[in-house]
Order: C-alpha cells, then sequence, then structure tokens
C-alpha cells in the first residue's frame, strides 16, 4: 500500500459506505449482509466477473467500467423477468490505484444506483495479484416460481429481440479500427453512438415485467445473436427459425449492412448487446408487445420455434449463413 | 485459450455442473440461478475475494485453494448465527491453467460441499487478467430477524472465543521460516498441525445455531483477535476487558509462547484464525456454553464488555500489550 493511500476500513467508510443505502448493507460495518425477502418471493442472483482489458479496456473511464460490471449484471436478470433489488461487489485493485480512480469508480456506481433502483449490500476489496478485476453479485426478486428461465419454449412460440443487435459488437470493432468509419461511410453521429453502446450496456430492465408476465423462455444476448439463440432453443428442446430480413438494426449498423456485408455479419453475431431474446406464446404476443410499449422497451418479432430440437434456420440469410455457424464471442 | 482445453460451456458441463445439486442453480445452464428461501427467513450474504500469493501461495494444492475460499465465506456466516446453504463461484484462471488443477479444484470444493451441506448455485469463470483469483458469494439462512450483528453487546455481556487462537498465524510464520521450529521446540506434529491449519481454515458452522440463540454480537476472527475484538466493541458501542491468561492456545502456541513471547504476542493478533468472537449475555452463558458442547465446539470466556466505548483492555497482557496497539493481518 503507497503512503498516502487509505487502508480497507478507510476505503470502505469513504467510498463504499456512502452506497450503501440498505438498512440490510449493516452500512458494510459487519461479516455480511443481511437481507430479507418480501415474502412470496424467490431470488434470481447472478454473478458476472470482469478482467481488465479481457472484458473492457483498462484505460476506459472509470465511471463507465464501474457501470457496465454492474449492468451486465442486470442484464441477466431482466431476462429472467426479475426485478432487480442490488448488489455485492468484489474488487481486486491493481498496484497503482488511486484514490482519484476510485471515487471515479464509484460515482459511476452511484449514478447507475440512482438510475436501477438499486443499492449496495456488501462485498469484499483487495490487491489483485495483478489487473483490475471486478466480480459482481446481483439479486434481483419474481413472484415465487415465477423466474422465466431458457427452457420454457414451446414449438410455435413467437421469438422476440428487444432494442437493436449488432451496436456493441460494430463498436467495438471501430473502436479497434477507427478507419471503418470512412470505409463504411459511417457519420461521426454514428460512430459516436457504435462506440458509447460498446462501453455502456443498456440492460433492459423495463422489460422484466412483460418478461415475466408473457414470456415462456428467455435470455439476455451476450456471447452473440445466434449462438444465444442456440443456447435458448437448445435448453427448450426446439428449434428456432429466424427471418435476417427482420432483425432490428440502428441507422448505423444498417449503413454497414449495405457498405460491408461480412462485416455486417460479424457485428449481428458479435455478442455485447446486452437485448433481451424472449419466446412468447401466440396468444400472448399482443399483451407483450402492449406491456413493452408501455416500458417504452421496443421490441420485434424475428421468427418462431419449431418442433426439431436444437435447429437454427435461418430465412433471407444472406451474409449472416457463415456467421451463425462460426458463433459468437468467447467471454472466456 | 490452449488448443486441447475446453471453452467455457465444455467447462461448465465437465467441472462445475456436477457439483450444483440444487435445482435452483438451474444445472448451471442458465443465465441466473433461482433461489427460493423458506418463509420466515432472512438470507445473510457474504462476499470474499481470495487472490494468489496476496491470501494463498499459488503453489498449495488445489483443492486447499478451494476449500480456503470456501471456508473463508462459510465462517462470516457461521458467525453471523446463519445456516450455510450455498454459493456463487467467480473463478478468473491464469492463462497456464491446465484441466488437472481444475478437476482438483472442483474436487477440493465438492469435498467441502459434502461436509459443510453446501451446494453451488451459479458463477462465472473468465481469463484473468494475470494471477488466480477466486471470489465467493456465500448464502445462509436465519429465520427473520435474527441474524446476530456485530452492534449488539452490552456493558456485563461474557466474551467467548471459540477453538484455539493464533494457530493460523503461526503456521504461516513456520511456512515463511521454516527454522522457527528448531528455535521454539515444535515437534513434528506440531509444526504439521500450524502449517495445516493455515493451510485449512475450519470454519466453526457447528456453533452457528448457539451464535444465532444465545450471543448478543458476533464476528468471525480473521484480521486479528485485538483487532477484530475492536471492531466489535465500536460497533456494539461498549469496551472490552480480556484476560490475556485465559487465551485458549493449542500445545504447539503454548510453546510458542514459552520460547518466543514476541513472537507469540505476534500470532496471538496475526490473524487467519476463523474463530468466533461471540458476546453473551450472563444469563445466556450457560445455555450458550451447553449448547456449544453439544455441537462439539470448544467456547472458552476470555473476558467481558465494560461501559467504556472502544476501549480495549488487556489483563495480565505480557508480551502481547504492544501487539494489540499494532493491530493485525491486512487483507487490503
Amino acid at each position: 500500500m503507497a503512503g498516502d493511500r487509505p487502508g480497507e476500513f478507510q476505503l470502505i467508510k469513504r467510498y463504499f459506505a456512502p452506497l450503501a443505502q440498505d438498512p440490510g448493507s449493516l452500512g458494510l460495518t459487519d461479516d455480511a449482509c443481511v437481507f430479507s425477502p418480501d415474502p412470496g418471493t424467490d431470488l434470481v442472483l447472478t454473478k458476472d466477473v470482469l478482467a481488465a482489458d479481457v472484458h473492457f479496456f483498462g484505460t476506459d473511464p472509470a465511471e463507465a467500467i464501474a457501470a457496465k460490471a454492474l449492468r451486465v449484471n442486470l442484464s441477466d436478470l431482466a431476462a429472467k423477468g426479475a426485478r432487480a433489488k442490488g448488489y455485492l461487489l468484489g474488487l481486486a485493485l491493481p498496484a497503482d490505484w488511486t484514490t482519484n480512480w476510485l471515487e471515479r469508480f464509484c460515482n459511476g456506481l452511484a449514478a447507475d444506483q440512482a438510475t436501477y433502483s438499486v443499492s449496495l449490500y456488501g462485498g469484499d476489496t483487495i490487491r489483485s495479484g495483478n489487473g483490475l478485476e471486478i466480480s459482481i453479485t446481483a439479486i434481483g426478486e419474481v413472484p415465487s416460481g415465477r423466474a422465466v428461465r431458457r427452457s420454457g419454449a414451446r414449438p410455435g412460440d413467437v421469438l422476440f429481440v428487444s432494442g437493436t443487435i449488432g451496436d456493441g459488437a460494430a463498436g467495438l470493432k471501430l473502436r479497434l479500427n477507427p478507419r471503418l468509419a470512412g470505409r463504411t461511410g459511417l457519420s461521426t453521429d454514428e460512430g459516436d453512438h457504435l462506440l458509447d453502446r460498446y462501453l455502456l450496456p443498456r440492460p433492459r430492465t423495463s422489460l422484466a415485467s412483460a418478461v415475466q408476465d408473457h414470456a415462456s423462455a428467455a435470455l439476455d444476448v451476450s456471447d452473440g445473436l445466434f449462438q444465444d439463440a442456440r443456447h435458448l432453443c437448445q435448453a427448450s428442446n426446439v428449434g428456432f427459425e429466424i427471418d435476417c430480413e427482420l432483425l432490428p438494426v440502428s441507422s448505423a449498423v444498417e449503413r454497414i449492412r449495405n457498405r460491408a456485408p461480412d462485416l455486417y455479419a460479424s457485428c449481428v453475431n458479435g455478442g455485447d448487446d446486452y437485448e433481451i431474446l424472449a419466446c412468447v406464446p401466440v396468444s400472448q404476443c399482443d399483451a407483450f408487445e402492449a406491456s413493452a410499449r408501455n416500458a417504452d422497451c421496443p421490441v420485434t418479432r424475428i421468427g418462431h420455434a419449431v418442433a426439431e430440437p436444437g435447429a437454427l434456420k435461418l430465412v433471407n440469410s444472406g451474409s449472416l449463413a457463415t456467421s451463425a455457424e462460426g458463433g459468437g464471442f468467447k467471454h472466456f
């Protein structure tokens, strides 16, 4: 520990305790936190670990690193139809951490806590063996027995995806190779949009209630649309037919599709979307769409489930066919 | 990823899924797990992060590394009076991990799952930016409102500690400097005992019920006896008077006390004990001791709480007085 930097207890008091508003956190002054579930609820728990220069750039703004680490977990909860309540934070700081960096990291958490109505419950801060690593366990609630799994889809169910697909992966490609903007004719605004979507996932927490009420199966798209669709149909023992002409894309990704079809294919199945892929029984589709509209969350019908376990059929696939075989971003 | 090593999905299926026996884990095939609390219970959640060559030796047996990572969390739950139910595992593997290492790591978890009646609920495995890091979030249950905090001690309460103090810290010292054995006259068995106590914490899960039923405040001794006692009296706004002649020590640490008083002092306040320090109202002491006896967990009266907030008074302290001022192992 460098001389002028605070020790663990000062660190907790100064930076983390202000984030722990729920009484169950015990002000981060105890060995553990206490979570009192509402009667009749199940807890949904998820844990994602992120490492510098594996899952984010170590040079990204500290606020954005904090937000990404929290949001990828909130995305998992939303896909299960769960309302996010809070999280535990494991933070392994590199040897050269600074109080300024940590203050900005905690500011990022504070802003997201307000946006997503969650609170810090507990955690642990250690010296990292080397680079920055962040481990978040997020806690959500659903009425008992109502968590939406990957395994509930039935043949005939309609396949919906929220938002737009490909922006995050396109943003990463653009970041690694800024000349892509010229090659694909992206405007400055479009380029900025893609970079921002890579830096800051937008978890679809507002869709959780619609998913809980109407979806037969769902997951969040983090590994790549086709790879995650395959996870969903394998878990549900059905197949999917997806019409590639229906995939919702931003104007920026639309431009990439027109100018560079191969690049488009690797964006669509590139991962880092953090959109929700949901199966909805036909009888529930209108209600699901109405509920999504009320939540201000766009959803698009892109296909349906068929009675061919594990089959992923792409209609109007064009350059996407080969991408679908390749399959997704490896987070590990 | 090296060529012949499994990817993330194969890894989950082969190594982790067999550890996930609870249906709520969803076989580790979903975005999250579902935990259904028993009606009328609170959940107690704790999270410890351990890094190679900070919290354990990277060359330790994989089984022991796994056991330590899990057990330090179970110790926190026991100190809150909570019954351990399960855990989520975040694993950041170094670039040179091998399937043999991972298999042994999971064998260590499997053995402890049987010993402590817990199950794996979920988690995440990533490539580490560098060294091995393990982040565990453990889940325990207590009847609603019955989690034992650090803050409930009152003047007059008796201070108990479980097991023996100083073995873990002495084991670390012996490991770093094997010549200590000769200097302090430790037998081979005594040396082995100390090394083993450092390598493998023994969380006092069997004492959880006695703590829940009778303690006014408790914590687990991980930073050092006097440092943790100070945490407890500060949180409870009382002081403690501890009679150092009463501290329970093993025959190995007894030998160190006789031959090397200064070394003894730094062992007693060295941390890594994972014993429980509990305050018990006088009216509850007999019942607490009887319950501990039933649980086969030795507990020793070492002092009592006094009405002097924050004061830590050591009686018969000898060489321990200076150690008490210094204070504890820095886990950060």
